[in-house]
């Protein structure tokens, strides 16, 4: 039966000490929780240290990596999807998960808030960056949600499970 | 030999009246220059709006469609690029245009937006969202550029166009 | 750390009866090894009957979905992929999978064959279609095994895995 | 107005000196009947003399590219799509086509042809590969066409293309 699916989408070399430390704890929470965690799957940044706190956690880690092989996955990666895609991976990230927690900001990272958007998936924001939260907040509001840390974000996620079964 | 293919992106349905406005502008000029137009080749919004106004000054329109088939491409399309990718073909979008004009704003914009910047692409942005505006400088100050109006835009895309060279 | 990942493609609705026992039989035995089972992960054929194989002996399921939900996905999935991608997911399959065995054949399954040894990967036969072990062995002979049942079909795979290492 | 697009699939450097003559003989065949010609876009093989053959013609040329720039494309390549999809973007090239010929055989052009099958499309085998045509017959009868030259497939393309209308 089909598994819960959580995905934390963050920076990879650009993440900030704090958004490693967060990402680190809501991998952790995640398999707690006993849910899946995905990630970009890569060795780095939010998305090596959620998979490493999902493994300190004995969670279950899936990584939808963007290159065709997996040399640069994470070694806390179990499940590695090589998908050869580049940066239209993200979109899989985005698709597969049923609760998406954006950890910090990037690049990468608001355009897999906006994929998530333009399927009306809600998105749970752990960051300090104003103009992401101003910007999303005016693109759909209805759709973004504001977590002050990996705790609240967690109680954000199960609150949408809640709604979403 | 390759042609000089830029692209327009923007909303589809959701598109406001200033953009369809805008993007016909855009078509016509980018023809008038000799350029190829890209966009997502719906039959909606600044991307047939874009589309109609190449065609009107003659011009070769390249639309890149989601869909399975073609039936849901602009008539203004001239080379009707079938992906099956559903919103992964937003990278295609980005990565095949040598300029990149954001006309307008909404979730797909955003996230062609963040996949240009993600690959060190610049973008000139036309539309009057301040909080795109400001996140997006948030994110990469450098590589953003802000047209008030279609000729703006157009000239800016010829200065970026001799840097390439 | 990364789980082996035994790839099983074959045919959806089309498939045989016995391309369905066949598939059952290699899910469970994968199940048995102690490897992932990756298939295409719709609710037909050989993608439905390997994951209910693998989920008879409490394996752990993975499909690469073609479609932008899980509404086709087979029941005896635990962890879905949502691509979006159509049948440009075959490629994913064919890249994250460490074993690839071909349980039948169809256009979809010939498709899997193909990119894989394109990327110089083996692929293990089990079918009955001649035509297919001809033109496979005419394209790349040193990558193609042939398997007349399940069971010799995971001796191969074994032998494979122990090369790979 | 959609412009019409035949696609001229084949190998890149296994191709053939046969193969290659063939492809610049098709290039400029499709361009001679005012069609727009569509490869894989790559600097060599059937690709790069398909598109140098339809340039001879003053033909229009659009390449479909598997790498994240432009680098490797066909000098003869007026329209470069950038997809950075690997081998995925095959699937592209066959639902772009409005009519497919395969010019020779290899790992790439098999999948090429199975993912045309797959959706039902015709495709036209330009080859001296017995076994490939025993195969893909076994698989889609209907929808495979002999061509014993370039000229043949060019007269098969007009018949699919009068029943398409």
């Amino acid at each position: 039966m089909k598994k819960i699916i959580v995905g934390v989408m963050g920076p990879g070399a650009n993440a900030t000490d704090l958004d490693v430390e967060n990402a680190y704890q809501l991998g952790k929470l995640i398999a707690q929780a006993g849910w899946v965690l995905l990630t970009g799957g890569r060795n780095e940044g939010v998305m090596d240290a959620a998979s490493k706190g999902a493994k300190s956690a004995n969670g279950l880690t899936v990584g939808i990596l963007p290159s065709s092989d997996t040399t640069t996955a994470s070694d806390a990666v179990d499940i590695a999807i090589v998908t050869d895609l580049g940066n239209a991976r993200n979109n899989i990230n985005v698709l597969s998960s049923d609760i998406i927690i954006a950890c910090g900001m990037g690049t990468g990272t608001a355009a897999e808030i906006a994929l998530a958007l333009k399927v009306n998936k809600k998105v749970i924001l752990l960051n300090n960056n104003q103009p992401s939260k101003a910007f999303f907040h005016s693109l759909a509001k209805q759709q973004i949600l504001i977590a002050e840390n990996p705790i609240a974000a967690i109680e954000l996620a199960n609150q949408l499970l809640a709604n979403l079964n």
